[in-house]
């Protein structure tokens, strides 16, 4: 199909077809002379992904690397989820104090030592933020998320898919990021159906 | 305190706090001439939280409306819930397919009519965007999320505090808010951590 189909069927502009082959998130299409190409189902499904990417808040740098991991994907389902987190994880700064972050992961039995270092500093800045904001997480409460968020990601990895490293790739990738504002969406439901379970309509 | 003392105590610089002077976030401070007033422990406290909620991606706005509800907070911590979730998340959208949305909410067992407008929405719109990047979330992957966030959710909502209406507020808000982050955050360290454990370090 050419750009103009291409950009119908997916209802992407043209013009922002165009700056992601600029950009090298979409492959060229198949030239069929100096000012024309065509493009097929792979363009489709490869466009579908940019947008659910850049529409998840993904940056375009960051979707170039996790595009590049599906185009060049390795092996190991656990080297493709380092990979994924590395390349849609803010970079670790050198001046996060880790301690407490590493206290945090010790209270699941793991060596924080065997982190990936931008995931450790993801929760050591969120701790920060929180403590900069003079929000303590009762201790119940805390208990409670470690819980809640190790049942969730036992059955995450329990089906990562083995079929092909595509379907691993594109499973670890999208889960990663695509799934994180259905689980924020979904805590604040639950949020709101538990405090109206809890205390009702009555205002004292 | 002068201004340039509480850019001092907070580590906010001037030119930002006259920002939030104008923009409301921040109280005035107490009038000592025509062009000097005074800021006291009042103000600290305002300027850590409006920086936690603007270093959280809360905007300007969204700012505002939380820090009314601190100003003038209604006395149920359910109302309180609601409003904060109301202030910080973005509205409901008209277009959107509930019908998935409600389905998941229903198997917690909660009428999703009941639900607040922009949180059926976030979760629609999650859905949608899972849904557009052709990615399902796997049944038993779902049923773990509604279970780990119930237990979560069950936590928090317990530890509302009941002292006093000021600390309801800023544990609601900020609890909702900053809290986010860290989940995701420990989310990912999980994913690797069970991951690594699953998987090892062989390359295929």
């Amino acid at each position: 199909m050419r750009i103009s189909e291409l950009s119908a069927e997916t209802g992407v502009p043209v013009a922002t077809i165009k700056y992601y082959l600029r950009e090298k998130l979409l492959p060229e299409g198949e030239r069929t002379s100096a000012t024309q190409a065509v493009y097929g189902p792979a363009h489709v499904e490869r466009l579908r992904l940019i947008r659910a990417l850049v529409d998840s808040g993904v940056g375009i740098a960051a979707s170039r690397q996790v595009i590049a991991a599906l185009d060049d994907p390795p092996a190991n389902p656990n080297h493709l989820l380092g990979m994924a987190h590395a390349a849609v994880s803010p970079p670790a700064l050198d001046d996060l104090d880790l301690s407490a972050a590493e206290a945090l992961i010790s209270r699941w039995g793991w060596n924080p030592d065997a982190c990936g270092p931008q995931q450790l500093a993801g929760v050591a800045r969120a701790l920060d933020t929180l403590d900069r904001a003079g929000f303590t997480v009762p201790e119940a409460t805390m208990d409670a998320y470690l819980a809640g968020i190790r049942r969730m990601v036992d059955a995450e990895i329990d089906a990562i898919p083995t079929t092909s490293t595509d379907a691993a790739v594109r499973y670890v990738v999208l889960g990663t990021v695509l799934v994180e504002p259905l689980l924020l969406a979904l805590r604040r439901v639950a949020e709101e159906f538990v405090s109206g379970d809890r205390y009702g309509d009555a205002v004292s």
